[in-house]
């Protein structure tokens, strides 16, 4: 019987396939290959002792095991909530009482990713336009597209979003009349993935002072991604934008344990206006009626117990190790380069490389191609892009992680690419007409 | 500064609460109130030794534990994936090899629900139609409604669903041109939540006869929740329409370790026809990248070892002997109320109550006062279904839930019930002219 065909929803046919999903495919299929693409974690340093240890003082005691294995709430454990608060609360330097919101407006999630994708359904309708960093990250892009938002980027520096540039993009969409569709701000301020970079203290006051500004006949919001905020090793923290939203109205903050604990273990949140957190928890309970309740007792008990941030610790340190590896690897092979630039990220798990302008970087690219060859894998940085305003992409841009792989491997997959790239006769000409990495 | 509005998304504004919502939190605020309404698990059957035995497992393992702490793919596990596929096999007494599909078309979620969810998305834009049994999983309803759909109920007997009702359904909906707003047809076809009632093996050669026939211009499909199948308590299990389909292209089979194992754990699947697997992965990709991988592990293992079906053998014993309990006290609470009529479910957790046409049953009945001012709590039946074609909705039903509460609480929550309906007049009149429960 000849079958009639499936008639998917419109949202079905705007989710485009993740382009990285080939890549990550690829890395998996090739021996030897070196990726510096995937954004996974270190492995040597997930927290098996600690997480046994806590699951033994769990299970110790059958009244809170049943506890953790029976239904949990839609918004999340509440002792998880209230410490998640806390320290909040304490890296921004407040008070829990001080705080415009409590622990109502705190909803657990699977990985930060599942609240970007709540609070992307309870703001999007087709049409909408959510402006990002550019480069930003690109899963959220997917998102985004799939709700059948317009994205719009602008242009990063060294700290961070252009803020001047995101209010010369915001009048001109005043003057077109589209201000009307612009709902979010997408920042991920802390060591962003994929350039590594962070967005200043003064932009964090213009980035909210913008959103005020331009909120018009409703409300803009930010959704500050903060997924690496706790993966810094030099300097000191930056408070949130969340903490300049004195009336809790403006900002939407989200972190999650993935990075700097277990992926596996699947456990993020989100800090919501009062009013949006209303129509997320409806949404969230028509998701799966909560996450998973077992691994929320998980990750409060990491927490109470100090285990989390003993780790921490340790990671920092593996973290730092890598980063500094691949740095002086890129400072290394480069050092005949000088149009090729990046910066030092002072956290996070990624390193944005920017080639001159006439070097093309993407899936198809003769790089792409001489680095398959060496034994590489990078993200193209083009995944990370949308078109801006002109129509133009940047192509000539990479990504580079040093989450999944060894310190060893950093090294020789930056010698890799090296030496792909040598092999491009375009990176052996003069140097003065190339642009800087970062403005 | 007064605050811009938020505008939020068609889709949140067509969010609603959840009706039971209030009454959960009725449940938990009132001391000594028996909650016959909580869909919950018995909790002192929870396997806490059985989850702690799989956990010491793989922590003593550290190599497969960071695998289980690093992220995992999307789709899920492989190995779990392929050992549901081995017990889905066995269970319809077939062989893997067998099966029209593959575990490439196996989808792991976070509980069945969230399977729920993303076929919905995949499948529905506002207007579209879902045909589910009256009564029907009333959470599913709201995810439903969320995305614009309309619901349409078709009565069930003893048998389930009345797909010869059904069948009139859809001869007028292609006769009133609304045929191609059919998208799927909703079953919970084993000892469904909320009736105990399970779909006979007739109707459902018939249910899928008429998924194929009424597919014209496009795929009708069916949504086959067996949420409850591994709880059976009585007869041998019947094989699922899944098996029927034998190319894969017009079921869904989803099922869940929430019920028969852990609701804490949230580990549930979909075996999707393959041209639908393709678009539920990637809104799987854009909701979490995958559920938790720790719990995967877990739920594999538990599999594996034996340990899930030890355990399953325990669970049922526990649920029959509160089944037992409840159809006793209901026989010695209301035999003096034959228009009061219910059908002992073989398996599952509920049990449906109908009363006499004339007592209503509502959130705001004189019955619900009574039962709450007795310390009982119940559904009522009118969350569960939605206004038929002539817009008459049934509210003289309501559900109990045998679940969560011990096997004392049964009995005195039934005799709390009946005390309560006892003191309303109305159920003391002739009987004669009062309906059974099921045609």
């Amino acid at each position: 019987m000849p079958q009639s065909p499936l008639q998917l929803s419109k949202l079905a046919s705007r989710t485009k396939d993740q382009p990285i999903s080939l890549f990550m495919k690829m890395a998996i299929e090739t021996p030897g290959l070196i990726s510096l693409a995937a954004g996974l974690v270190d492995e040597p340093s997930l927290p098996v002792a600690e997480i046994r240890e806590t699951f033994d003082g769990l299970f110790a005691n059958p009244p809170a095991a049943r506890a953790a294995l029976q239904y949990g709430t839609t918004e999340g454990y509440l002792p998880l909530r209230q410490k998640l608060l806390e320290r909040y609360a304490a890296e921004d330097g407040l008070s829990p009482d001080s705080l415009p919101f409590s622990v109502d407006d705190v909803l657990i999630t699977n990985g930060s990713q599942q609240l970007l994708y709540i609070v992307s359904e309870a703001l999007l309708d087709p049409g909408d336009i959510v402006i990002t960093e550019a480069p930003s990250y690109f899963v959220f892009h997917s998102v985004l597209t799939s709700h059948g938002a317009e994205v719009l980027g602008v242009p990063m520096d060294d700290h961070g979003m252009r803020t001047d540039l995101l209010e010369t993009m915001l009048l001109r969409l005043e003057q077109t009349g589209k201000l009307d569709r612009v709902k979010l701000l997408y920042t991920v301020d802390y060591f962003q993935n994929p350039s590594g970079l962070s967005l200043a203290p003064e932009r964090r006051r213009h980035l909210l002072e913008l959103a005020r500004r331009f909120s018009k006949k409703h409300r803009i919001l930010i959704l500050e991604d903060a997924a690496y905020r706790d993966l810094r090793y030099d300097g000191a923290d930056v408070r949130s934008i969340k903490c300049l939203d004195t009336t809790n109205s403006s900002v939407v903050y989200t972190s999650t344990f993935s990075k700097p604990c277990s992926p596996g273990v699947r456990v993020g949140f989100g800090i919501l206006p009062h009013d949006l957190m209303i129509p997320a928890h409806r949404i969230k309970g028509n998701h799966d009626f909560g996450s998973a309740n077992l691994n929320q007792h998980l990750a409060y008990q990491m927490l109470q117990s100090g285990r989390y941030d003993s780790h921490l610790k340790d990671l920092r340190a593996a973290y730092v190790a890598k980063r500094d590896a691949m740095l002086e690897s890129l400072q290394a092979a480069f050092r005949e380069w000088p149009g090729v630039k990046w910066a030092k990220p002072a956290g996070g798990m990624y390193c944005w490389l920017r080639f001159p302008a006439d070097v093309q970087t993407g899936p198809d690219s003769p790089l792409m191609k001489e680095a398959l060859r060496e034994g590489v894998l990078y993200v193209p940085g083009q995944f990370c892009h949308v078109a801006d305003m002109t129509g133009k992409l940047a192509t000539n841009e990479i990504r580079l992680c040093f989450g999944v792989a060894t310190v060893d491997q950093i090294r020789e997959g930056v010698r890799r690419l090296a030496k792909a790239a040598k092999r491009l006769t375009s990176l052996q000409g003069p140097v003065e007409d190339r642009e800087a990495v970062v403005a």
